[in-house]
């Protein structure tokens, strides 16, 4: 399909130090479609710049190629100890960089409620994500990844667009009460029949 | 001074996810000399990557306006938690990407470097690394900042100018026996006396 016959594009990114993975989405209707997966290898790269520098250079040139609307990007709120917690924080920064420079609105999900939105377990393996959205977005075998991070990245695509199409997420809402006073149209109401 | 005066421009960055201090330094000869320093403001923007995209808007701003030969960075290594440090390091991620974009090579010290480089002393205050400044750049008063980020910035490209003047650091070299293979001009050999 033309890049213009998508009603969306999500760009979804599982950032990491030694392989980034990325995938993109396309939204026809409500049915998404993978465009593409892979994955951005730094661990050829010695120097930490130079993998920032890359991260930054093939995220701009996906947004730039693609023109995705949203961007979706996984997210550890916790992680082993706070220097990978800052050097994972630089790679998200870039990749978040990548995206802001072009007012691509960024959203983040952790991992376990990725896996959940796929599988429907928050603990799943990363196997079993690819195994489902190899079903759920009819991939062929082919197509299937070497690196199970880009499978994770449109993971996180697939999960974006899954919150984007619940009507109290993508409403910003809080709860039912603040949502129904923003949509009182969408009260339904006893009517009488029409005589 | 015009900017084409310059031997080399240095810019400092003080990350922070509430003041982010910034500082250019312009060399000539072996001097260094104030060009700007100032804050950027983020604790009025609520939104997360709404600071995210005001630091790299303005550090990429501040890249293309006074093009920076090369960036020093204040980085902390340790911090409090690795909640904390996810947001530090997204915010040098973004701040690095602004430089990395433009190819401006990145240099990152520690805090203790930077207040032993410019005061002697590594358990520096920011007031005394502030005075120490004012004395060496022979800033008026009136230009002194508010913030005490703006001069830590600016420490971290004066601390990157001192230590930029030393053969060694600046040769790459790890070790005078390397440094001394690299360079063996630099080898002083006893010379016969001229007849």
């Amino acid at each position: 399909m033309e890049q213009k016959d998508w009603d969306k594009i999500i760009i979804g990114i599982d950032p990491g130090t030694n392989l980034m993975g990325y995938g993109l989405l396309g939204i026809k209707g409500k049915t998404p479609h993978m465009i593409v997966m892979g994955v951005i290898k730094l661990n050829r790269l010695e120097d930490h710049y130079m993998r920032l520098h890359r991260i930054y250079e093939r995220v701009s040139g996906l947004v730039a190629e693609y023109l995705p609307d949203e961007m979706a990007i996984e997210a550890p709120f916790f992680g082993k100890n706070v220097q990978s917690m800052l050097k994972l924080g630089r790679a998200q920064g870039v990749a978040m960089a990548a995206a802001l420079s072009r007012q691509v609105p960024i959203t983040e999900y952790e991992p376990r409620k990725i896996k959940m939105a796929i599988t429907g377990n928050g603990a799943a393996s990363k196997e079993q994500v690819a195994a489902m959205l190899q079903r759920i977005l009819k991939i062929d075998k082919e197509q299937m990844p070497q690196f199970l991070d880009a499978t994770d990245a449109l993971a996180a695509a697939l999960c974006h667009h899954y919150e984007s199409m619940k009507p109290i997420a993508s409403s910003g809402a809080k709860s039912w009460k603040t949502f129904l006073a923003q949509h009182p149209d969408r009260v339904a109401t006893p009517k009488k029949p029409a005589k």
